[in-house]
């Protein structure tokens, strides 16, 4: 198989949100025109994407939307249950915690964290916010559970964000959703030295989610109305 | 100038969100090599990125970080004031106009809406929370004055997002960033027909902020762990 382009999986994510939507309002054929127009991009990167991943349709009869979205959620995972815990429990963290949709798929909040005692002891939809120095325990006490922690979810201040990953790759977490708005680095750092990679780190998955990125991909194109843009890009 | 591909908008955020970092811990150079290191791309890649908005840095000498970091943030636009409204004043609308980092730049809140009875009136930052009845009229008072409204976000749940949109767009709204888990389309839709732009949708910019999609990512490379995966993608 060839290497896919990690915007590929990005790209199959607003697939599957489309379809969603198309599902939601009882539509149940869909084509590569028509998911590249609400995508914005083009029908030939549609097959493309999906074509990494399989065969599926039919030359000319396009797709039907149910088992597409089926498809999509079992490549990406999210027909199984995902175990997460959260660290940083203020706004962020109880907005994330509940944000709508999050319920249609399988991710599943385990533990909730923070340092501040007024919220230790506090419950959202009945799981008790605990210290974050009881995180290590509550990560190996469920190790090889069916409880496993899958994912760590960092919404604590940027500067407590790496220290955060830290303390989840050290836990034992091999997956890492960061909302604060730095670039985690996926080694321990200090001072803005980067040291190689230690062990722990080796199979440690970081995705960043800036949600400052938006308002400011959004301000250059405000200011930019007529700049010629393009969805695709050339091999480098 | 060639097409620039959106994927280097997203990318400049990323350099810009480093640079930051850097300078925060009082490193003063940079390199394309590090750079890349850091954003998990190649060095040939920054390099072209940067330089299709100028000419930074000197051959073989590196950026000056605080240098770079100023070029970067006018490119983006950042260097100005934006005022912005929130529709949706529910946790994740609390959580957006609390959110950490959003003083650092020049996004400024001017008006926060809800349809909610309860919360109206209420204070967030000495903004008062108006019924969303109030937006046209808000929007089209403040539209010659300094207090104009630049970008609309949307905090609404995502059966009413596409509505939202529509009442940013007809109040004359011309930046829209969604936080629903709904891809807005860019025009007026009902049940899934799609129709096409009116003119009060032709110069709207509307980004799609996708809490879950960082998730459902994740949950792919998770599962994937040994997939060749390329930040870079051939031209189709």
């Amino acid at each position: 198989m060839s290497e896919i382009p990690t915007a590929a999986i990005s790209r199959l994510v607003t697939y599957l949100r489309i379809l969603e939507q198309l599902e939601g309002q009882d539509v149940s054929r869909t084509s590569s025109n028509d998911l590249a127009e609400r995508a914005s991009v083009t029908p030939f990167q549609v097959r493309k994407d999906l074509a990494y991943f399989g065969r599926f349709g039919t030359r000319g009869m396009g797709y039907t939307v149910p088992l597409l979205k089926r498809e999509l959620m079992r490549v990406l995972g999210l027909n199984q249950t995902w175990n997460v815990v959260i660290l940083g429990m203020g706004r962020l963290g109880h907005a994330i915690a509940n944000y709508p949709g999050a319920n249609d798929y399988r991710f599943q909040y385990v533990g909730l964290f923070d340092s501040n005692p007024e919220l230790i002891g506090r419950e959202v939809h009945s799981l008790p916010i605990q210290h974050v120095s009881r995180l290590h325990d509550f990560v190996q006490g469920h190790a090889h559970t069916p409880q496993r922690v899958d994912m760590g979810f960092i919404a604590v201040p940027p500067e407590h964000a790496q220290a955060a990953a830290q303390n989840l790759v050290e836990a034992g977490v091999r997956g890492i959703l960061n909302f604060a708005p730095i670039v985690i680095q996926p080694r321990t750092s200090e001072r803005g030295d980067i040291y190689e990679p230690t062990d722990e780190w080796k199979n440690v998955v970081i995705e960043n989610v800036d949600f400052l990125a938006g308002m400011k991909r959004l301000a250059f194109y405000i200011l930019n109305p007529h700049l010629k843009l393009s969805d695709t890009e050339e091999n480098t």
